[in-house]
């Protein structure tokens, strides 16, 4: 009985969302160079995932105004929040019971006909950033701030977090940004959403799950880590790249940012990334971590043949943005739910459950003795 | 490319917790026929599922005392399951919110010491009969009622759902449900908290996405549905057996409670059920429910060779209860958790990420054109 630790190479699914090959990485057929040099807008990546295809204009239309008509929050959905911004409590942990929640306040959560299921998707989709902005916000003593209807997904965030409209080449960055995390195959928290969905489950239980996954640090919360390491080497006095990752390399410890799964070669998002982070890092002064960035990466390259991922230079970019880097992984969620939803649509397409099995290797035939009896005649066991 | 879809008999872990070996179920080694015949409290199968043995008198008494310490909820969580009961929510869904704020609240919930771990498992299995238990009743608009220190795990669950001290016959019948449901090899829900696990995330991300799973119809959800059937029937005019079930056949429709990924002859757990269901509804003048069970499994077996799950008579037992059925299946996540925390702790010990791959199956190699360009030329490629 062959035991297939982690699933790796075990392919579990057909899927018409992305892909990887040959180091590249597409959407629905579209490679995502192409999508990031178009600009191409992530409410066309979101309709792209769901649906399998671009959006003629109307249909782009329709989707911007369903998305802007969900954003807002219920007066339940923000008392809870209050309740949990008296503490000083981990971000990714709040989005996932607050989401969670959306679907207890969600009269039709249970309706599983087409239209039903498409109006939680784009609920779920508009209401994040503005549970993430409320949050970033409630937590530092400020009120929130209502989404505008005549900004885009992105804008509105920005805009949802300051009060302030973000200048165009920040969201343009920041679109980026979303478009490069939108779906990546069957990574663990879309794996888990999978999971969940092929119970049949309702789409808040796959997408909270989802969310529990990705705040794991060999997953997306891997670039909240990044950033804690780069804070590291940058205030220890002198500052001294070499040293720091030798000794991390020299305990075994995990390098966080570096080394994936699927990719031996260069992960195609990478370059995108690090371009942005150097362009962003100019813009506000952060040029120091920039170039700190820049010699980590080539120390490990040099020592240990480590290739970054998506994860180190988002913490770079990230931060830029004026993003606190506990809030790295929600905006990672943030962009990553359109992907999760478009393979929640396909697991229920697909209507098999997913139940492998185990191989048991404890003890067998074992007989009970009750424990009062086993005392009496000396039975500590341990 | 060979697609396991469904990974169906894909071994995906090693496992010591249970065994499904020719039609039996044991736990770490000891059959389920035993540990109910023999009064094995649900205590020590915790313990067992945890710690991959039975406990010392001592260890039982430490593990009783920390359940004990536990179970009560904090005033944060209490006012947030009362703005969950201000409508008709799903129960489930509920129990999936407040677990997961259980860990927003735990100032510990990041640290990965075996300590602290233990305390995160003991937190959530001793405060998801108390949840339950509160929620039951604030939605009836009484007070939640406060655990006790002098009643076991079970008898305190019938005490906070109710006030009153439950009889020694119930106890003992709740207490072999309990035992019954508490693992199963690697089900969807326990899945599901494992690819969580594998992550690193923390333990209330991993079983806040098993109750979402198990909520599933395809999953734990099938019991709360097994008696909707059930009242369908028995509330027709005249009752006619074989005419509902025929017409559901005929329509291709899934019959709830009935066949098993897993076991090709008899669900071990079902003999125990179906006793209990007997001796119950004759205790609580059910036995028009218990032979209409009967008779719908006699119908399905000899027509089409079908045979009930865990839960199909788990239904009927829970109803004589006295149990709302909306409740049945957080029931099963208040025994299954022991299961899912124990899986969690293997998980976390195996420490391999579970990613698996998919087959690409869409389009490639497209072009992006702008949706504007493309309606010009008459593109709606609906």
């Amino acid at each position: 009985m062959e035991v297939h630790k982690g699933l790796a190479d075990v392919v579990v699914s057909e899927t018409s969302l992305s892909a990887i090959v040959e180091g590249n990485l597409s959407y629905v057929g579209y490679n995502i160079d192409e999508l990031v040099e178009k600009n191409v807008t992530f409410e066309e990546i979101v309709f792209l995932l769901w649906n399998l295809r671009m959006p003629t204009r109307k249909e782009y239309d329709q989707l911007c105004e369903d998305l802007h008509e969900h954003m807002a929050l219920s007066e339940s959905v923000v008392a809870c929040l209050k309740i949990q911004c008296r503490q000083n409590l981990h971000p990714m942990s709040v989005l996932r019971t607050t989401v969670s929640l959306l679907g207890v306040f969600d009269p039709y959560a249970e309706d599983t006909d087409k239209r039903s299921v498409y109006i939680q998707a784009v609920s779920i989709q508009a209401k994040i950033p503005t549970i993430i902005a409320a949050f970033a916000r409630l937590r530092r003593g400020l009120d929130p701030i209502a989404p505008r209807k005549d900004l885009s997904f992105v804008a509105n965030f920005l805009y949802m977090m300051t009060g302030e409209e973000a200048n165009p080449e920040l969201i343009e960055a920041f679109n980026h940004v979303m478009v490069l995390h939108a779906d990546h195959d069957l990574n663990a928290s879309t794996f888990t959403a999978r999971v969940a969905a092929s119970t049949l489950t309702d789409v808040y239980s796959c997408i909270t799950g989802a969310i529990g996954a990705l705040k794991g640090p060999l997953h997306g919360g891997a670039n909240e880590r990044v950033f804690d390491m780069l804070s590291e080497i940058s205030e220890s006095d002198p500052i001294d790249v070499p040293g720091y990752l030798k000794k991390k390399l020299d305990n075994k410890e995990k390098i966080m940012g570096f080394g994936h799964r699927v990719y031996k070669t260069e992960d195609p998002r990478k370059k995108h990334l690090k371009r942005m982070a150097e362009q962003l890092s100019k813009d506000f002064g952060k040029e120091a971590l920039y170039s700190l960035s820049c010699e980590v990466e080539e120390y490990l390259l040099k020592e240990k043949g480590l290739i970054p991922n998506v994860d180190f230079y988002s913490a770079t970019v990230y931060h830029c943005f004026g993003i606190e880097h506990d809030l790295f992984t929600l905006l990672f969620a943030m962009s990553r739910v359109s992907g999760w939803l478009g393979h929640v649509f396909e697991q229920q397409r697909e209507d098999t459950l997913i139940r492998p099995r185990s191989k048991y290797v404890g003890p067998t035939n074992l007989s009970y003795t009750p424990m009062d009896e086993e005392e009496h005649i000396g039975g500590d066991r341990k």
